[in-house]
């Protein structure tokens, strides 16, 4: 059928016309043994600059780029340890993403390439053999009033499997992220679907919703977003009611979820540590497992009686993640001494750096193969 | 609780951190009545320049910006009609993304903002108020040899009725897109929730493979990419023959989907809609709608006996929609003949403009209300 032919070749036509239009002709990053060159064609700039996360600033002007032949500007560096960092180049003073790197994330409303280093540490960030379904989903909040979106990851074999019933996790994402930010950087599909496919992990469900009580979804093209005072602690708790009393009962009715506490787990990142800590204590006794990361707690008159309704209620795990270099890493200790003080079992995990995803990263590929045991 | 007053502040500063970090303080773009400006913080910038994709030449140099107070470009330029447009700015001969524009879409490797112009003609491509869920999903290909990915649309309301079924719409997509381009460029999740909340079309769900044979996923961080030569029609057909064998017999397998032609619909664009003349042609009977866009076919000696199979097969529909200033309408006319001569009924949908997204929009936007009906 000649006709065949014909369809395949205009498609070619129009991919290289995309592809062209996009990309210089440069490679961008190149790794070879322990270096990693970046390149960018930029023949009329006047600098070009390249800023990375794993620079001593990663928020700095960065360092100067050289211009060589047909106006590609160049940079080598020493290969930084295995972990996932963004970079980006500074044109004449601008932002702009590597137009030859493919893999971008997007943190808030930044989006920056990603330089993805293999080893140890990074093995669990890439693609497994047998792979979960991530999927978008909307549910109505009465107590929010709006329409609003979550991330569910069901892991390999939900839907081949229809009598199986799943443990969840409730992973939260921190200020300035949304429902996507544990998929994008924190790469949370990625270390379940390895984690469970190494036999290191359950088979769960994990459930990310958007911190964001005003927010209906990340990107809400003709959505409202709803104004209010993020410093009233009751419209912090207002996110926290509607994730215990209004997303649980939604998961446990349209998932095959277990709907018992031993079956839950909450774990969150900075604000959502803030919503990890305020949901345990707000609702004792409904999660057995719970794993605040990089967020601290203030001393406060009621902070004994609160983590003995957690104690009361009773729990599986607490497992705090934090870095030393943290700015949450006091009022993380705070925390670690209250638990001991009020004699409850937990773990401190205590990592390296500060408020980074590759902690997250890291705490996350850590305490999810403690669920659920 | 003074604590979770205090995850709260924490939780802002993150965020204002993130945000202040990636963004200019010029808002862009600006819709004020007829008009619409750009600014980009540049001041170091030797020019600037516009290019949207509503201009008489989206890949030429674009129109100059000026520079204004501290250092921001600026231009304002009349409101193009009603329709999702992109744009970049050119500074020093650079592709800048706007970084004041959370909007992006991405086709294949470029990444480029969206301007949504609001009007009757974009009015479905809003978010509505009842949303069916986009979902990932992994199939194994044996034909191919790889795991790969597809987008699966399932309508408001799937999840909650379990004992609905529902028909099937196959959405292929073109050369250079992947399983991500309907749901991104082609606001096909928001086109159906408007349609079928409004009664217009029948709740279906829609399936969006990837038609690129060698790739596992957009993507693919850590997956192969197995090289191919894409003009070998046999290879072309490997992935129709993965479409009808494969990925069909999973979808009514792992879906409450309908296995019946007259509950199945195939159609596509540019190389998709290559895929969905092959596929009619190859397994004539198994789609009962059939829906060619902005794709040609050429004349050959089996191109009656091919046709007179999908007749004698039976149809139900069989609408072809291509732009008069395609290259692909000489294509599209002998389709229409061929189909005439060979007493078919069929419906020719002729609009404006050329092989774009702003097309294939309009034409799901249309043919999506014949379905299943």
């Amino acid at each position: 059928m000649a006709g065949l032919v014909l369809f395949v070749g205009m498609a070619n036509a129009q991919e290289l016309a995309n592809f062209s239009r996009g990309a210089a002709q440069a490679k961008s990053p190149e790794m070879q043994g322990d270096k990693v060159t970046f390149r960018l064609n930029a023949n009329y700039a006047t600098y070009v600059n390249l800023v990375g996360s794993w620079m001593e600033n990663p928020y700095g002007a960065g360092i100067p780029m050289v211009k060589g032949e047909k106006g590609i500007w160049e940079v080598t560096v020493d290969m930084p340890s295995p972990e996932i960092y963004t970079y980006n180049f500074i044109v004449d003073g601008v932002a702009v993403n590597d137009p030859q790197n493919y893999y971008v994330q997007r943190d808030g409303t930044r989006y920056l390439n990603m330089l993805i280093v293999p080893g140890e540490r990074t093995e669990n960030y890439y693609e497994a053999n047998k792979r979960g379904t991530v999927s978008y989903r909307w549910y109505d909040s009465k107590l929010l009033g709006i329409n609003r979106r979550m991330t569910v990851y069901t892991p390999y074999g939900y839907e081949a499997n229809p009598k199986q019933k799943y443990p969840v996790l409730y992973l939260l994402h921190g200020g300035g992220g949304d429902e996507e930010a544990w998929t994008s950087m924190g790469r949370a599909a990625q270390i379940l679907d390895n984690l469970i496919e190494k036999g290191l992990a359950k088979p769960m469900i994990v459930v990310m919703p958007n911190g964001n009580p005003g927010q209906q979804a990340a990107a809400p093209l003709g959505l409202d977003v709803k104004t209010f005072d993020r410093n009233d602690p009751a419209f912090a708790n207002a996110y926290v009611k509607s994730l215990v009393e209004e997303i649980i009962p939604f998961i446990e009715k349209e998932y095959r979820a277990i709907p018992k506490p031993a079956s839950r787990a909450i774990a969150g990142l900075s604000m959502g540590g803030g919503h990890t800590t305020s949901a345990t204590i707000l609702y004792p006794g409904v999660f057995s497992y719970i794993c605040p990361m990089s967020c601290g707690i203030q001393e406060s008159e009621t902070l004994d009686a609160s983590l003995q309704g957690i104690k009361k209620a009773g729990y599986k795990l607490y497992w705090i993640g934090c870095g030393t270099a943290d700015f949450a890493w006091p009022g993380t200790e705070v925390l670690d001494k209250a638990l001991t003080r009020n004699g409850m079992e937990h773990t401190l995990y205590a990592s390296d750096g500060g408020h980074v995803w590759a902690n997250w990263r890291l705490y996350l590929n850590t305490f999810a193969q403690l669920l659920f045991k």
